[in-house]
């Protein structure tokens, strides 16, 4: 068999700050600025592989903590790893598991070595250290593989945002270390240092001289305001390896992509678009519909008759309310995929516009799309 | 606009009681013996229309109480009728809601006219009638529309089954009125009876006498035994209008469906396949496979790997089990899907069976397949 191909990040456009170009891996292309839907237990929420891939995601995210728990990282490898569990043979990034274990997992215990915790599930214990994420996300056979970090919520001190960071790059050192050599999957590094300018920089200062394949910037959509996020992320960037891709983790509402883009970050994770589908909201050119909402009960009208979404052309949003307020399953799947699809739509938009060069005028023509609101009810509704 | 095609049955072949052939409409052909999924709701819980569709389904089943509750029937016609609501474009047959009303609505109160019940969504208080059930089911533009009749549940008292059977026969004559002349639809009346041969063979020619296009056996599979149900079809079918298909409503397990096609049944419904999916059974060509038990997690095989349904060759069983204890959406989805599949694959062979007249032969090989129970597990697993 011969070696499956390196990972390699071309960029091919830039426009500002703004990026566009391609991560080439031996499981196919990811385009960046790229979103990756989240597969947390093996499965994107409500849809078949199959349609994930048909709504334009070329890579997804699965979640090591959620996985390590069930069925276990090393069944998974027994079964062919997570591409045939799943059936998803394109690009997987899996995360180190240490932010569900924060949110998540019980009884945590938090030390230089690592951390316990017991599972939400069943209570059982577990120990994730830098060295055993690494190895669990290598027994899943993901492509690019996530450092363990400390993750912290913001507002912080900023002594206990130091003590984070600074054990993140620790634990990066350790991660590089157990990776190893592995040129067919990447590793990334994780940026830690809440808002603070200077702990971010002495982050990436750090990142930087261990050498990752990538640089993602963490603890950020952790509670503070949009324009924190957008000021770290302006400050951050250029402290990152240009020939590098730049993940920013857990990210977010369109317009917080948008952002995000615009401030020169190539690739986004986020349950959102999934999570709110299943909660009766749905996002398009005309910004947010909340479709639990009487007001569509009578409403004959597809969501958008000129989406590229067929699942936008063909129910009338009358039949969407229905499936919502009856909380039918076909409701979460077709919400889903169309979340899904339009944030889709949302990265390629972005990644045509920045290689046309015109980037800046597409987000805020999309920006206006999402101001000038839902279209008006015809006459007679 | 022209007239569209008046509903038309046609018998192709026979072998003993069992029959074939096909019933056309305006929205396209059923093949017989048909098996309707159930679209409760406007929706084949966790399917897709088209999905439902490439199982091979010609008809889908939808709820009337369902329906005159959510989303209300005078609103599914102002958005076009069922078929355009749930983007279903073959025939639909709506059941007359008083199953429903008996197993699920609150503070019944029947009467001569009709039964006053409240819904157990909101409390609301309804009425329906004959003439009421006949007027929803044309609102929904079904195109095979049922009489309401009073359904009990067996065991019951001789005197309890004469009094509902021929309350029932007194609503199909109200029913036949209401229905007026529209061949582009099929009225069909209701045999019942329980499980007296006296009373259901009165049933019958009562309903011969009114004249309907088709006639179903209501009241079984309502607690009896299935040997029950099959003594009571061996002596009702032959009292039935052979020019006219005939419906065993409910029903059933596919043990149940292939002895009703002995027995003369053409039609069938039940709401089973999805449901057990939705509890994590799937029936397959080796019978009933519980996926949540635990002999699965390590199972690498398909479900079938000769089987003609995709989902049934590429998912391990493996993954099947932790979608379903892990309680994912897709769980639901991928094994309603696989029900309804091995439903549809179980008709169309009992079709081509009876075409060929080899039906005794292909229901005992499919017996056989059923109790020779599933592949061996293969060594190291």
């Amino acid at each position: 068999m011969p070696e499956p191909l390196p990972v390699a990040f071309t960029l091919s456009a830039t426009e500002g700050q703004a990026r566009t170009g391609r991560i080439d891996t031996h499981r196919g292309e990811i385009r960046t600025p790229a979103f990756m839907p989240v597969g947390t237990a093996a499965t994107v929420k409500a849809m078949y592989p199959e349609q994930v891939r048909e709504t334009g995601a070329d890579i997804l995210l699965g979640n090591t903590y959620h996985l390590m728990l069930r069925p276990g990282a090393e069944r998974v490898a027994s079964l062919g790893g997570l591409h045939d569990f799943m059936d998803w043979q394109r690009p997987i990034l899996t995360d180190s598991g240490g932010f569900q274990v924060m949110s998540l997992a019980k009884l945590r215990r938090m030390t230089e070595r690592g951390v316990t915790f017991r599972s939400h599930v069943d209570g059982s214990s577990h120990e994730l250290t830098p060295e055993r994420s690494i190895e669990i996300q290598t027994l899943l056979d993901s492509d690019i593989i996530m450092q363990l970090d400390e993750c912290i919520s913001l507002p912080a001190e900023r002594k206990e945002m130091e003590r984070a960071m600074e054990l993140s790059l620790r634990w990066g050192e350790r991660s590089k270390a157990a990776f190893g050599d592995q040129p067919q999957r990447a590793l990334f590094g994780i940026v830690q240092g809440g808002d603070d300018p200077e702990l971010r920089a002495r982050s990436a200062a750090g990142l930087r001289s261990i050498g990752f394949d990538g640089y993602a910037v963490g603890g950020l959509a952790v509670g503070e305001p949009q324009e924190v996020m957008f000021r770290v992320l302006s400050e951050i960037t250029p402290e990152l390896p240009s020939d590098r891709p730049r993940y920013l983790m857990g990210v977010g509402k369109p317009d917080d992509i948008l952002g995000a883009i615009a401030r020169g970050i190539d690739m986004f994770d986020c349950v959102h678009p999934t999570r709110a589908g299943r909660h009766g909201h749905i996002y398009t050119r005309f910004g947010v519909l909340n479709l639990k909402n009487a007001r569509h009960k009578d409403d004959p009208r597809p969501v958008d008759e000129t989406s590229p979404n067929r699942n936008c052309r063909r129910f009338s949003r009358a039949y969407l309310h229905h499936l919502v307020r009856t909380e039918e399953i076909l409701g979460a799947m077709i919400l889903s995929q169309i979340n899904l699809s339009y944030y889709q739509e949302l990265v390629d938009g972005a990644r045509q516009a920045i290689a046309e060069g015109r980037f800046e005028d597409f987000a805020a023509a999309t920006r206006a799309g999402w101001s000038a609101g839902d279209l008006p009810l015809t006459e007679g509704n």
